[in-house]
């Protein structure tokens, strides 16, 4: 098998509620940035992660329609699904294609266009992440989930909401400093607890937003990387972790633990050769403040239980022991749901290489993705080391 | 790059509308009939091709899900999606999965269930394959673009109503031997030409039905195949190509020839050392009549202009020159679109193995799948070589 590494990355500007720019325009901007990043002349092929293109804009076939609008015809070009795990799956299966030897350069990007549909839409389009016959036929949406989640960690390990409110306040603080962030405000665990309740116990500054958003990154073989590399450092990807669960989460054993998660990170541990405590910088799946803390458990990065105490002493800020979303997550950046597993590599890939300004975690040279689908029915885990 | 081959394939007993079945329970089915023919005790990953389940179900997230229904977690599961090509798309990442050593054992499976939606929601959804904005949009549909394709060829070629009917008249023919077949009735050309007119020149009896249906393989390294394989000899997957077109039909430079199809093929012959008349036995795309005539062509089975007298003649018949369609084709078998593409697989395999019974294609042992979607923005061809 051959090692593969990064090359380029790209997003667009910002992220945000784009009514100006279409579903194909955001994966473009993003894409050609990435390419551009990279230096390369050409690609041999594509995967674009994408969850539900058909209900939030009419539009399926986004591979071939993405390589079309790229000017990159014939190259192969599929799409990739996995809920909001999207992103991930597509870098792993452009991760395979190289490591395959089938191709030498693969862009991968994952978009969302969410904001051409209204809330209940919207909702409805999330919603089909879970499980249709049992949970979203019966009127469950995301918030309600989670927030079964987050009642039994209360339950079980005495989180409080603070601790929920905890990691929104680091995750729009670390996304301040963060130019392409949707919601850049900073907030208090005041402001969160007297925010409008959306599903208790979590409000509305619990949960992360609808975004419109792309992002995209160059592969190509290890040994290829350097000669090809015209900006930056290559990155390897060097742990690659896929592991599903039941769809319906009244399902599962065990209600506070994302065992998908858990299954996905011992796979990319072994592949790697690493251990949690040697990550030094990890960008998780906050779709929700208790997804953060629960995946953060699940990771390994702290004790099981203790991921609510460790966010409030701030053990993941930035200058933490253990920095968790230092791009600001799901909750400041914004998650377009199929883009948000590649811009988890966009901004490890940044910070590995230095180039992350003020939220930059200082010399970090090892790193860590973790992006999952609906409450946990897939996790897709990626660490990463510059060469 | 490891070897590929598959070892074992399952499909539904009967394809059709079938009302009494959900999309996860179709699924299920075609997957154990796979399991059970190849005879493991074990897969290590899935792959699920499936094109629009979210406006067909409302649910998305099939990888997950159909993993959780088969009793398979925590195996990576993920959905891959190129429109009606969404089943060869999924092969592919299989095969590349295998080739890349990251796993030994993958099910590939494709799944749609296309009724439980009225007719007009069903249109709408198939038409997320074309271009969104400058086709659906403005109300274009599939048997619209097809035809367009169909006078287009007529015109240049003198292709005749007669010789488009004639693929209806062989496929019906051929799947009135197939006991899978949603339509297995013998009908004429005048039946054809007789039949409700649904976009000049294409009558309902030149289109493929709306089909609930599923399929699957199993894949692994060619050299455990033998080990593995527990019914009927291993079929090694000697070539894979994939290629794009401009998603929207009216940007091609030619609107008689399927380009994605040709480059696609050409990889394939080029992968496998193969030329197009070695080829033995054909599952082709033939979503309308016009579609199997343009793609034969495409594949260089027969001159280019010359599809239409090809099929007249019979030479594409099961003892023809070339046969074509063994299964019935979509015509005849139906056209569950992300199950097609398996599908084609599973009929090629039984067809190397010798076990077609009234429809066998009498010595076959080397074969090629096409597979499109849309309009042919995107196709994947395989040829396969019984071991």
């Amino acid at each position: 098998m051959r090692d593969v590494a990064i090359i380029g990355v790209g997003m667009n500007k910002k992220w945000g509620e784009l009514w100006e720019v279409s579903l194909r325009d955001l994966f473009v901007e993003a894409a050609l940035n990435a390419i551009e990043n990279a230096g390369v002349d050409h690609i041999d092929s594509m995967y674009v992660g994408c969850m539900s293109s058909g209900l939030f804009t009419g539009q399926e076939h986004v591979g071939a329609m993405m390589a079309d609008y790229l000017g990159q015809c014939p190259v192969p070009a599929t799409r990739v699904e996995s809920a909001c795990a999207s992103g991930g799956a597509a870098v792993r299966a452009g991760f395979m294609e190289i490591a395959s030897g089938m191709s030498d350069i693969v862009l991968v990007g994952g978009v969302e266009k969410m904001t051409d549909v209204d809330g209940d839409e919207a909702t409805y389009a999330l919603a089909t992440a879970a499980d249709q016959e049992w949970e979203a036929f019966n009127g469950v949406t995301f918030p309600g989930l989670y927030a079964m989640m987050a009642v039994a960690h209360m339950h079980r390990y005495g989180t409080t909401v603070q601790q929920l409110a905890s990691v929104a306040v680091k995750n729009h603080l670390n996304g301040s400093k963060n130019p392409r962030s949707q919601f850049p405000m900073k907030i208090t665990v005041d402001t969160v607890l007297n925010s409008v309740m959306v599903a208790d116990p979590l409000h509305i500054l619990d949960c992360s937003p609808i975004t419109d958003g792309a992002a995209a990154i160059i592969l190509c073989p290890a040994d290829r990387a350097k000669a090809l590399c015209k900006n930056g450092a290559p990155v390897k990807i060097i742990g690659s972790g896929q592991a599903s669960d039941t769809i319906a989460f009244h399902s599962r054993a065990d209600l506070t633990t994302i065992e998908s998660t858990a299954k996905a990170a011992a796979k990319a541990y072994a592949m790697a050769g690493k251990k949690p405590e040697e990550m030094q910088v990890v960008e998780v799946h906050d779709c929700f403040t208790i997804a953060e803390i629960m995946v953060t458990e699940a990771l390994g990065l702290v004790e099981k239980g203790k991921g609510g105490p460790a966010v409030e002493s701030g053990e993941t800020a930035i200058d933490g022991r253990i920095p968790v979303n230092p791009s600001g997550g799901l909750k400041s950046k914004g998650h377009p749901v199929g883009a948000t597993g590649v811009a988890q590599m966009v901004e490890v890939v940044e910070q590995l290489r230095g180039e992350s300004g003020d939220r930059q975690v200082k010399g970090a040279r090892l790193g860590m993705t973790q992006n999952m689908g609906g409450t946990g029915a897939s996790s897709l885990v990626h660490i990463l080391e510059v060469m």
